[in-house]
């Protein structure tokens, strides 16, 4: 294996695949990178068993120039280090007596041990005959959207990942720890000829979200029972899914409320954070919430500590009422997911859930449950 | 008490005191801040045990009003949290029924529990009859060019601080953890009529120097056998002493080398950086120096890893050559504390310190002892 390389073009797939490096050393062949150089291009791989992520660079005149082909596995930590820290605008790889890579600039030389791609697992990243599609600024939506909301509790692991619900054009985005619910419903360009249900991790999906690039690309799901791989042009991402049947949640959102209220999405986000300073994650910081005509006055208090009121003005729909509490940790979660201006805070009753929306996103539901101070 | 003041004015003198805050709940009065309200000014203090901090603000036309007098101790965390996070450019403090403490502002109102400020231990910020003066950027260069060589090990709690060794209008700081050492030392404007050799804990001192304002002040020096008094235009800051003799590191700095190097900072650090990706924090990150003529090679090595090697172009003050192996995490610190654009590598011998200065910072010296390989 032969190859010279500019360094940001090799830096930019090494940064990418390294999201999937296994930091456990229970398969030591794991903590590195397969480097395939084969035809006209490198293929990048690294896999911790849990996320499999493949990138192709492809050559390039005067900037990826292949010599030999060949294959070899690098300690990935060290590759990675060594291509972020050289400062020259090329990197030399060359593979000799087998199992030696030597990655050299004008100045500088690292002798590194190599491991024979033999001893790399197969990875299946096989392709789905029913593909559905997604671009990946809307994938990234997604993930912002909605990760929050998923579970930290490793108890009831189908509530630890996001769950994808897809019929004809129709994809349903879910995730839930049984106290909150985000939801964000979207129309698919093209129909997807098989429905699914599927959930998949919170973590692995997060990390798709951070490595795909900044322009607007489409990507390609391929769905099987146990696992999802996300095609992009350069990029294989593949993930396992979570067993289990993920809760059916349409029946939380009602169809018709009680009275709803328009403010200012900031004003009432920092009323919140203010309100909840005295709260205590213990008792899930729960804040008051109590409408008087056009006023809103939110409380919280705490026997140790004190008390704080604040008021603000708001727009309701009807003259009807309500008093409500809330955990102010969840319901800034649930602000902080939608990006506009105004927001809707819908009621149903005062122990039913709370439910925003935003006239300006509509694909996006987010629900709170009341919490009982009585 | 009672008073309204701007709130950027609170929050910059509670972000001061703050750092003296108790976190350990020994003495819970020690999470509260004091606010001290009488005549024209409001002083605030925090301590720890440790250190006391103490800011005084002035009254002012229009953005510091005082109404009545009084004292109260509030917890900081939730005074400091309200403060950052209220909106409004105005504050309004007021006690109540003796211990109610009200912060409000036009829609909000906080009701803090307060403690009787009979409960806060007496805390002694007496002066010293002599005194050393000291500019406070000066203060803040001694701390970021000696600080990081101090120990981290308790079990030698001398080596934990940084030493003030002052006789005349001479001040020697120096910092060691036995394998490296940093000294600057300093011609003060105005002659000390007392000589102290002194040992203030690293992370006091730190803490002083974050929160001196960006713009020079003169500092007192107010010392005593057990504790320091900082004293500024309106702040207090006093620490605890380290006790025991500081080991005396003069003749560790040889007044005569074997050879000395010339090299520009940035490069050399960045060679460092790269040859010492092999190395691990286990071995000391041991990297190994090599003159040949006007070459430097630098080289590291791991049996399981592999080998790297750098050479770079210098100039050398003589024709001698060395052969050397140093820890690459020091000589880094050691690089970093020097913000010149070269700097000098003394040798003396292959066993002997290795000494770094710059001809545009001659009051700083670091030391690195060498690693015997063989």
């Amino acid at each position: 294996m032969k190859f010279k390389i500019k360094r940001e073009i090799l830096l930019e797939g090494l940064n990418k695949v390294s999201k999937a490096i296994s930091t456990k050393n229970l398969i030591p062949v794991l903590a590195g990178i397969k480097f395939d150089l084969k035809g006209k291009s490198l293929t990048l791989t690294a896999s911790d068993n849990d996320i499999t992520i493949q990138n192709k660079i492809n050559a390039k005149k005067d900037e990826f120039i292949i010599e030999d082909e060949g294959s070899i596995i690098i300690q990935g930590r060290y590759v990675l280090d060594i291509a972020r820290k050289l400062t020259d605008e090329f990197i030399n790889f060359e593979v000799i007596d087998d199992l030696k890579v030597i990655i050299s600039t004008e100045n500088s030389e690292f002798n590194l041990n190599g491991i024979s791609e033999r001893e790399y697992p197969t990875i299946n990243l096989e392709e789905s005959k029913n593909k559905v599609y997604l671009s990946s600024n809307l994938l990234k939506d997604i993930v912002y959207e909605t990760a929050f909301a998923a579970s930290n509790e490793e108890n009831k692991p189908v509530l630890t990942g996001i769950n994808f619900n897809i019929a004809g054009n129709m994809m349903e985005c879910n995730a839930t720890d049984s106290y909150r619910l985000a939801r964000k419903v979207i129309t698919l360009d093209k129909e997807s000829s098989e429905n699914y249900n599927i959930v998949v991790p919170r973590h692995n999906i997060v990390e798709l979200s951070k490595i795909l690039s900044s322009e607007d690309e489409q990507i390609e799901l391929n769905i099987f029972s146990n696992k999802i791989l996300f095609k992009l042009d350069n990029l294989l991402f593949q993930s396992r899914l979570i067993n289990g049947t993920y809760p059916n949640t349409s029946n939380l959102l009602p169809k018709e409320d009680f009275m709803n209220i328009t403010m200012n999405l900031l004003d009432f986000y920092s009323v919140i954070d203010r309100v909840s300073i005295l709260t205590s994650d213990k008792d899930k910081n729960i804040v008051n919430l109590e409408t008087n005509g056009d006023v809103l006055t939110l409380k919280s208090s705490s026997a140790e500590i004190g008390k704080v009121e604040e008021k603000m003005n708001i727009t309701k729909n009807n003259k009807k009422d309500i008093k409500i509490s809330f955990s102010a940790k969840y319901m800034m979660e649930a602000l902080k997911s939608f990006s506009t201006e105004d927001v809707e805070i819908h009621f149903i009753g005062e122990i039913k859930p709370i439910i925003i929306k935003s006239k300006d996103k509509e694909d996006l539901t987010q629900l709170v449950l009341p919490i009982r101070t009585y």
